[in-house]
């Protein structure tokens, strides 16, 4: 008998039903209340998610909700942060606002959280004001250069550059008492700052708008760092956690940035607070491979209505499970492998059900998934693609893309329209879009960073020759509702669509495919540029420390010869009639390929960071991270200093991660 | 057609060709001169298995060898270590033996390294003898509640009790100068201590006889802990490596030590040397799953001419391969799986080869290996069977050794017999043979704690009742020779070859069976035990400190259950007619098991030490090791010390690996 492969007709009828209208619909229920993690609101859209997944017309085989307990931190309800400006006599001069301005009736409410820093600690700290443009380690080195005293002052940074985390870490570094953040309007709205140009009125972010966000360095639940946060756990003292951020920290408005001045007066609040968090997670067996897992997830908590961030994905994700689940119980499809849809938990106070679920299913989720597919904001703009992966996947998206027509064009397809605003040049392919790096922003970060497991992240995007806006600009606000979607980011909801059938359409592949459509040697290419990157920014460097990049140079032509060995025996063995062992010894060799790349040794103290490719990187090169970074830290040291020797070590990880990983493409019996 | 599955005719093929006079002349052979990891000797028997396993009539498909860089230690030539006993005028009493007595014309010549302790130090420590037992933790407590200075002298302890290493950084402790360590003979050869008592009248130690050994507390090679030793690897600073001894040791046979009194002088003058270590490796290729490995291994270097220790076990390896490689070739078999027959190099300096091996190759093998059965000393003595492994490799041994006649009886099975020594009752399977645990004595040690991959070590051994000898009595002796083998240890060889049924047995079962033969339910039966033990031992106090087991016992009692489950759902599958995947799924669930253990968070001051269930456990109680260890570190310190904290995260650790553990053996498509 011919085995279960994708099946053309059935992705066009998938592509056919997935419904703009539909979308909308969800995203309308999703987005009517504020959904912040762990509230009722919150837990009734789990009811919500698991109603959907058990539908007998278009549900799932199984659903089923799972609960941690999870350290969160809340502004205080009696107790409103608040931020003051005091003038030379003393008195207050200004207030800032403790809450968004009620502009369509949607921003008051005792459900809108008040603007705060999640995980900041409480204090009332008080002292003259300093901007410190984006509070990087640079532009606090220029105030100390300038003889400007940081000690016990107030630090202004605008959002930006790093991470919220690492603001506070740094102004705390150089002594301030505390630290305000406030989004500016050139870094969001292209300049525009007035009111009547700004939402209602445009997508723009109004005044008093505040981002909210996790200050929280790491990800997953702080009291449980590689332990699933399940109610018996053992939890560190909360005293003893590392990663908060050290000093009372505030978000506001630029209405209430451009004001400060002279001495301000902090008051802050927040409190922690163990919560049961919810996943739910939805199952399709697999027909022929079960234990083959294709992963498709987003977070469903959000600040405030969260209508981009997260609903505008879950929205597809409703949409993209009910149509697969309708051809499921009609008999008329069930994939080759097993599709898990999961909805996560508290992802905005840092990625925690997500994490939470790798840590307790560890050696399940890592023997058996394919790849993992987050759909977080499915559309940030309706103007093109915008995906992010490891290299394996790109040839998916690629084929998933092609076939799919771009919304708002005549006749080009997703992925013609998608190189038109962002491209590069291949050495293999020619032009191609550009597939980016994955950072640790979504519920993608533990799959990857942690589990080693080939991941990516889509959703439609801005034309970035047309706004420098760092994101959309009600991000984290109250102003993230249902009509400012509907309005300003897709009308029409097409790009949602569009969306939803990319995911669609590289899910089926990955779950329906005889052979996995994860293309290994897309990573010889990126291997080749972090080398050539190394030889062109490191390599002088490394050569005075008598340190030779060639065992590195020499792994990676292995790795290249390995995988373009393989894909000439996948080739040879598509043309034929495979036996269905041969195809899977193939198949987990594509799967697994992610895994070798895991040193849980490599970067100790960067918690759940095991991936020598995609681990964070500081400086600017796009290189080996390990390298990159022990470069930067030696450089000003000694020959002979641990920094140098902390260099040849992470050359070694590199080159036995690639060796071994080289070691795994060919011909499995080998040695 | 029908699958390819176990053949029991040509398991009985392989059972009557492995032959005794065969493994007789191999031993002859790899005996003949003293083979020291990386002397020409060592490295000419690298030549003799490469010579073997490419042969054109028996043997196997491929073979090659793999070197290392690795840093040995050893003695002066030039400058002998010497060991003199000083008189109360300072003149000297009695010299300690610079190398044994040439009893038999093999103690003698150039080849024969002189007794040392392998990375012991150089230096020339002098100072007042003191006794200290065997060197443990409590001897010395007990030596300085007695009044007994410590510092400044020569400490003299006898082997036994814990390891080498252990004996050298105990005396440190107690600020020793130097360590002497003996052979009683009241350990090794039941008393008997005159020269016509001993070899070569019987096979007891000569009072002359010293035993050699590897003083490092760590296994693999000293300056690349986790990156395998390629020339171009990164290398620890030998000044700052952590595991060697800490003061000058040596050591001396019996004869020496009972004259030894007053003031001692040592004079140590091993040194450090960069060597070049081959692993000969040699492979069947699977004919249906040949991306699944058998492997099969022993160490090849000897401490002099090694007759027993490793010789025994190369011996049978080679008899083996001769007869496997002898019906490949005929084109009679083919394995199922891939067979990799491996020759370790370099491991008694610390496991060497096999190490740098699971380093090199750590993705590749902990993807794909079935199991690893070591057989290291092949016999012992010539009386019962003596198995070590993890439990799912117990039904193996059991079936394998029900079916072979034991040596030297009319009509008892090898496991009729073994029963009869070594039993043990088991709640489900009533008397049982008792499968040791395995330490870190050989090779099997990276395999089970690095990679966990379910291990197993085979040998066999005396009859305990009659003899309390530590271990063989010429072990690492320059007296362990091809006649004492002969004559003493198994005249005849049918232990040998016993042994060699055996290992091909089990070997041929991985191998071959379609279903692998790794019962995953025998580990509920460990858990089970570990858990009353606990209950038993520590439940009390833990109870004073609030740390219940109940989410121990419950996670323990799910493994139970879905190990039950899986049991049922394999039988019904043997009995139906499953397609290949069905199979290949559930072997992997089988497969994997062991690998669910694995935490390399759990004791990262444990090297390569990753295995929740097998790690070294200081007490006496058969129970969890990383929460048997931190109670006792524990139960001096007060509530809430950072010790009681360890012992939550220890049980945290644990009932998540059983949680995730049991969540592999669930149906593959449950959550
Ligand atoms: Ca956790
Ligand atoms: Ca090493
Ligand atoms: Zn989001
Ligand atoms: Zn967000
Ligand atoms: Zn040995
Ligand atoms: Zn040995």
């Amino acid at each position: 008998s011919v085995p279960q492969d994708l099946d053309l007709e059935l992705l066009e009828t998938v592509m056919g039903q997935l419904d703009a209208s539909r979308i909308r619909e969800n995203l309308r229920e999703l987005s009517k209340e504020p959904h912040l993690a762990t509230t009722p609101r919150d837990e009734a859209l789990v009811q919500l998610l698991l109603q959907r997944w058990q539908d007998p017309e278009s549900g799932l085989d199984s659903a089923g909700t799972s609960e941690y307990e999870v350290l969160l931190s809340f502004p205080s309800q009696e107790q409103p942060n608040h931020v003051d400006v005091v003038g030379p006599t003393g008195d207050i001069i200004h207030s800032c606002r403790r809450s968004e301005e009620n502009l369509t009736g949607e921003q008051g409410g005792p459900n809108v959280v008040p603007p705060y820093a999640a995980y900041a600690p409480p204090g009332s700290p008080q002292g003259l004001l300093v901007y410190a443009n984006q509070g990087t380690e640079e532009d606090f080195m220029w105030l100390s250069n300038q003889g400007i005293q940081l000690q016990d002052t107030i630090v202004l940074t605008r959002y930006g550059g790093i991470g919220r985390g690492a603001k506070a870490v740094n102004a705390a570094q150089h002594r301030a008492a505390g630290l305000l953040v406030y989004t500016d309007p050139g870094d969001i709205n292209d300049g525009k700052s007035l009111p009547n140009e700004t939402f209602p009125h445009s997508w723009g972010l109004p005044p008093s708008g505040v981002e909210r966000g996790s200050y929280f360095e790491y990800f997953g639940d702080p009291l449980t760092p590689y332990l699933p946060a399940n109610p018996s756990s053992f939890r560190l003292d909360p005293a003893n956690v590392s990663g908060f951020p050290p000093i009372p920290t505030q978000p506001i408005g630029f209405e209430d940035a451009k004001v400060l001045l002279c001495q301000v007066n902090m008051s802050i609040h927040n409190r922690l607070e163990l919560r049961n968090s919810s996943n739910v997670l939805g199952i399709i067996r697999g027909a022929v491979e079960p234990d083959r897992y294709v992963l498709y997830g987003n977070h469903r908590d959000s600040w405030v209505h969260g209508a981009v961030d997260p609903s505008s994905g879950t929205a597809v994700l409703l949409e993209l499970s009910r149509v697969l689940g309708t051809l499921l119980k009609k008999g008329t499809w069930r994939p080759r492998r097993s599709v898990v849809f999961a909805s996560w938990g508290a992802e905005e106070f840092g990625l925690i059900g997500s994490t939470e679920f790798t840590e307790e299913f560890f050696s399940k989720l890592q023997e058996r998934t394919v790849a993992y597919i987050n759909v977080d904001i499915s559309v940030f703009a309706n103007v093109t693609l915008r995906a992010q992966g490891t290299p394996p996947v790109q040839s998916v998206i690629f084929s998933a893309t092609k076939q799919i027509p771009a919304p708002g064009t005549s006749s080009l397809s997703i992925y013609d329209n998608w190189i038109r605003y962002s491209n590069r040049s291949s050495p293999v392919y020619g032009l191609v879009p550009s597939l980016g790096t994955l950072g640790a922003g979504s519920d993608y970060a533990p799959f990857v960073h942690f589990l080693g497991i080939s991941s990516m992240d889509l959703a439609y995007n801005y034309d970035r020759s047309k706004t420098s806006a760092r994101i959309y600009p009600t991000y984290h606000t109250a102003f993230d509702t249902f009509d400012y979607v509907d309005k300003f980011v897709d009308p029409g909801f097409s790009s949602h669509q569009a969306v939803a059938r990319t995911a669609g359409s590289v899910l089926l592949r990955l779950s329906d495919s005889l052979f996995l459509p994860l293309n290994v040697s897309d990573y010889s290419e990126t291997l080749r540029s972090f080398l050539q990157a190394a030889q062109q920014h490191l390599g002088a460097l490394l050569k005075q420390h008598s340190i030779s990049l060639g065992p590195l140079a020499t792994a990676v032509e292995k790795f290249e010869g390995a995988a373009t060995v393989l894909d000439q025996h996948i080739s040879t063995t598509q043309k034929g009639t495979p036996d269905p062992l041969q195809v899977r010894m193939l198949n987990d060799q594509l799967m697994l390929l992610e895994r070798t790349f895991l040193n849980s040794r490599a970067f100790p103290e960067e918690r759940y960071y095991s991936h020598v490719l995609w681990a964070p990187r500081t400086g600017s090169v796009a290189t080996f991270p390990g390298l990159s970074n022990a470069c930067s830290r030696a450089t000003n040291t000694g020959a002979g200093s641990a920094a140098w020797a902390e260099v040849q070590r992470q050359l070694s990880i590199l080159v036995a991660a690639l060796e071994n990983a080289a070691a795994t493409l060919r011909p499995v019996a080998d040695l």
